[in-house]
């Protein structure tokens, strides 16, 4: 199946007219973005086949190629090792919310990212987790001057039942501290 | 500024390649999609001319254009009053995580949307907000089968400095409970 | 075994010198509480005999002797069903942090027991269950005036292996909301 | 004012009467401790004359007394520095649950004043905190058994409106992490 579509955000027709219209009279302030991903079952399916490090390493590597989310959020892990995970991403105008900055979504799909992916590279073969909880604050606002953020996920706690991460959201150029975030997972067997 | 681009979300080159080569070798798994959005800024300085009520009912009703994060997410306010919001969205493949359901950043970001808008409704003219923090509870696995989800945020204490928010993600078919958040938020004046 | 002792909290040897000569320097600031209880284990075994609303029915009506930290806290069970647990308290000066207010872990204390009663409600006989997180907000200060609070709290959602339930701190002479409060529990078998 | 009282937990007739009864039968399961502190009040105007580390560092040392608080926790203050304190406690009887292990509520009181104490540190003279939220992760069962406990609290972010910070608390004999927290704090002038 190869799919390809358009979308504007607009799911009820009164608002994709109105917007449509705004667009058509300003077309200085339209913008468009064409996002590519590869099926992320066909990923899935061979992340069961490893032990957690292991499939890090291979979404790392791009021998898997990346999730849809990451394309979205343009973001890519960068360093994976046992209980730690790094991403680096790159916040754009697509990423704003109403009031004029980063949508805070951005900042808790990438805590997560890391948070999640830190506890995945704990996992042994035949293991999974799914994320209970995750606990964001936002610090500073983000915003596209702010350039490439780096998201760190550690490791808090890894039992038999459950495991915490930690995560921190940095803006490279600074080396300030933006958002950070805790995560409850339930290991599964 | 009109600007249009492409993003397959490896921002470094070898995983690029590596994805790319993928793709051209199996394109009957790769996926395109357009977006298309409207300047954020245009509507962030619209909204510093309103109460919060008024300006979450003007983005409801299409009169300011939907907000990137709304185009990327799929997501649109269907009902706003004084500290209540309430979202639909659709999730998409688009949305997907590397191991095969939907991220819990489209539920972070959804949840948090919701939040932060029940709190929005109860803004003076001349008053701001931001979100401190947004603890999300995942508890039900999400994918395309779920179909239309609806986001549900009430503003749970109003006060001078602070205003907190609980949210609550159903899916539309079901009425299944599919996450919850609270987040806590900073008056600004 | 019977025990009786007396503590002013200061483990360390010099800190413990010095309020007493305080005290004794200034015996009109001087207080004394004697709390008495019963060898929770004792309780605890026969909670193991009960189906979880049973066995909180026992301890709401007296058959099963409060919790030391019920003593502690002056607060007590005054309403348990299927999925919900309502508590009484009385806050007094003994809960007092060194800024002049009820310490938070005061309100903590109520918002986790109500939490996890509520859910303790829904156990089958041979279930039990931990509290992994709790997640506290704290609203309005809380002092001596305020007299009694009643906290309140409802599973919000109840699976297999996981349970959640929020819960709310009330002042009962004025109604307001003082705090609240999320948990999420592991279901154990 | 000088005041002596009795405690047995049981607000409700019916429940003392049963409790009494219960301890009357069974000596040997009743125990008894006498709790001693100062007026609260006193202790908090001298905090308003301090900057904060300042403040802390003489709760430490003793010359301010105990809050009844740290009385009725069994906890203590053993290091403070800017951003930084560290509190010991011994975890009794007097703190446990009815399900046979130590309340939640002690490791959260301890949790959140590590967390406050961090942050009370990094107050100028004329600067107050409140603590707005405290989310807890609870993840090795307390008993009496563990003895003696150490709770360390880390400012992570101070900015002019608000502060964060992290906590954990480590069993003292075999280093084990037993929970951790995080909170947020909004800074007042």
């Amino acid at each position: 199946m190869n799919s390809e579509s358009t979308r504007d955000g607009a799911t009820r027709e009164t608002a994709r007219i109105l917007a449509d219209r705004l667009a058509g009279e300003r077309p200085e302030i339209s913008r468009s973005l064409t996002l590519n991903w590869q099926d992320p079952m066909a990923m899935a399916s061979r992340g069961l086949e490893m032990a957690g490090l292991e499939y890090m390493r291979a979404v790392m590597n791009g021998e898997v190629p990346p999730a849809p989310i990451a394309v979205l959020m343009n973001m890519s892990p960068i360093e994976v090792e046992e209980g730690h995970a790094i991403f680096s991403a790159l916040p754009g105008e697509e990423h704003y919310n109403p009031i004029g900055v980063v949508h805070g979504g951005f900042m808790a799909t990438l805590l997560d990212s890391v948070a999640g992916c830190a506890v995945h590279t704990t996992l042994a073969l035949g293991e999974a987790y799914t994320t209970q909880t995750l606990e964001v604050k936002n610090l500073r606002p983000l915003t596209r001057d702010t350039g490439a953020v780096r998201a760190e996920g550690t490791v808090e706690y890894r039992g038999r039942r459950q495991a915490t991460a930690n995560a921190r959201l940095y803006a490279e150029e600074t080396g300030k501290l933006l958002a950070s975030a805790t995560s409850t997972c339930m290991i599964l067997r």
